[in-house]
């Protein structure tokens, strides 16, 4: 059994692959909620969203976020009744908000909420929050502190990032499925999604213990950088580490992610980083980690999988 | 100046015509309210929102409700996730929802809310809600009590009408426009519009002082008869009056309303009921009231003015 734990986009894409090559008994697929904001009165959880809508093969290819096919029609009624229109809710999207509020305020948890939307969505594989309690990504930039929605589609990403702040981490806990998860003798393996490192990533690794519970589950922690030939395939991932002022570069996440993980997987653009990750005590694996198709997906999921195989039984 | 109670679609077709006749400032629309309910987590006001969408002429007039050339994209959605679809909220109605509960979350009035729609959906007349506080118009039937749009929309007017219910009406207290409106010097006459008289205007009628407030306002208060030919134009008007165990009859009608109405307006079908609406106390005017079209509604709007007019100055 494996955990993949994700973000958005990129995160998916892979999690995407692992589904296609797993049964549904062998993975656990955890996600960030971070970014989860409360807007128009609806519960919306960006990273959960695109995580089912890839699964159910309805995400929609060109934006990263939403549905394929979707319309606009609610937006468009809203933006005449002078609503807020910076975040844009797909009418089709809309109906997965209301379900997710109509569900929590009837006093239902995320885990069990986004287990049924899955079930409607006819995921087969386990999705799960990396908590049902409230955790709110903050960026700290030159024009004060704003919620992550505001920076991240508000603000386009555009203000300077000085740093960054995981509101209500330290009170939540992980969810049930992380957590039975991380105790299943049967885990194999633990994946980090090639997800934003400090928006997707950071805000599941600073749950209170986890860093120590995914080295207790005695079994190989395997990133995947989102980082490729010293950019990012998509999203501010580079930007906020130049601001932040650190290097550019899949040695850089793999850095940033030691000494919690054992391995990275590296893109064959960084072929020449391997030697300074395994400098530092992390197995490199340098192959393609572009997705740029479904087979893409598949491939990199099976070298991932028996990248961890190699490391588990040795 | 006008006042017009007003409830659904019937009300709305009369609205729209003395709104065709009447500047802004000499009307002042009021509507029922006790239809108003919670759905999907939005507040819902299906009667302001036949007068807003009829009076912005945007009102679908084959089902009279919602907006002409909607869509259904998000109900679809919702249908696929097992999210409840018995009430239909359209793609671009749903905005009037999401818009007017997060106002009304962030503190404004139902009445601000109302005046702020009015005003993006081009309406140059005011409108507003009869009361700020909730009044639910509930229906005991022969299957227990049941909240209004659970009788008329979820189970289609099915279960046998055993009585009426307005709560919150004890506690709720006119809105400022309607008792700015009744105490205006220039009120010249109250209309209360072809609405069902037991579910549109009673709630209305249940406010405390109501009845006394639009007596002592010292002008002619003209019913126009939702009952034509001993059957509703729409809706379950006639229905609910003969499980009431009383005749369906424009003459019934007057009976309801009297010692109220000092004037009202029957259809040429019931010209035989004038005499025994006149042995009431009540002045009968005989015209044609069913507003097929909107020549229709200017010209019953013109008939109950000019017969308004001629009971003021006799």
């Amino acid at each position: 059994m494996i955990i993949a734990l994700a973000g958005g986009v990129g995160g998916a894409k892979l999690v995407h692959g692992l589904a296609a090559v797993l049964p549904p008994e062998a993975l656990q697929v955890v996600v960030n909620t971070g970014d989860d904001f409360d807007h128009l009165g609806l519960r919306v959880c960006p990273d959960l969203d695109t995580v089912m809508y890839t699964l159910a093969g309805r995400a929609n290819p060109e934006t990263g976020w939403g549905l394929a096919g979707e319309t606009w029609h609610f937006m468009e009624a809203l933006q005449r009744l002078g609503g807020e229109t910076w975040f844009r809710l797909g009418d089709q999207d809309l109906a997965t908000h209301v379900r997710r509020t109509c569900r929590l305020a009837a006093g239902e948890t995320l885990s069990q909420v986004t287990a049924q939307l899955c079930q409607s969505l006819g995921i087969a594989h386990p999705v799960a929050p990396m908590t049902n309690e409230p955790v709110r990504t903050m960026v700290h930039t030159a024009d004060g502190e704003l919620g992550f929605q505001d920076y991240f589609v508000r603000r386009q990403c555009a203000p300077e990032v000085l740093g960054l702040r995981y509101a209500g981490a330290a009170q939540a806990r992980p969810s049930p499925a992380l957590t039975q998860a991380l105790r299943d003798p049967r885990l194999r393996a633990i994946v980090i999604c090639p997800s934003n490192p400090y928006l997707s990533i950071a805000p599941l690794l600073a749950l209170p213990g986890m860093r120590a519970q995914l080295r207790q589950a005695g079994v190989p922690v395997i990133a995947v950088s989102p980082i490729v030939g010293g950019a990012a395939i998509k999203g501010p991932a580079a930007k906020i580490m130049c601001e932040l002022g650190l290097e550019v570069s899949a040695l850089e996440v793999a850095r940033h992610y030691s000494p919690l993980i054992d391995a990275c997987v590296l893109d064959h653009a960084d072929a020449a980083l391997a030697s300074a990750v395994n400098a530092l005590g992390i197995a490199p694996l340098v192959t393609g980690t572009v997705m740029r198709s479904m087979p893409d997906r598949i491939q990199l999921a099976h070298e991932v999988l028996g990248f961890a195989e190699g490391m588990a039984c040795p």
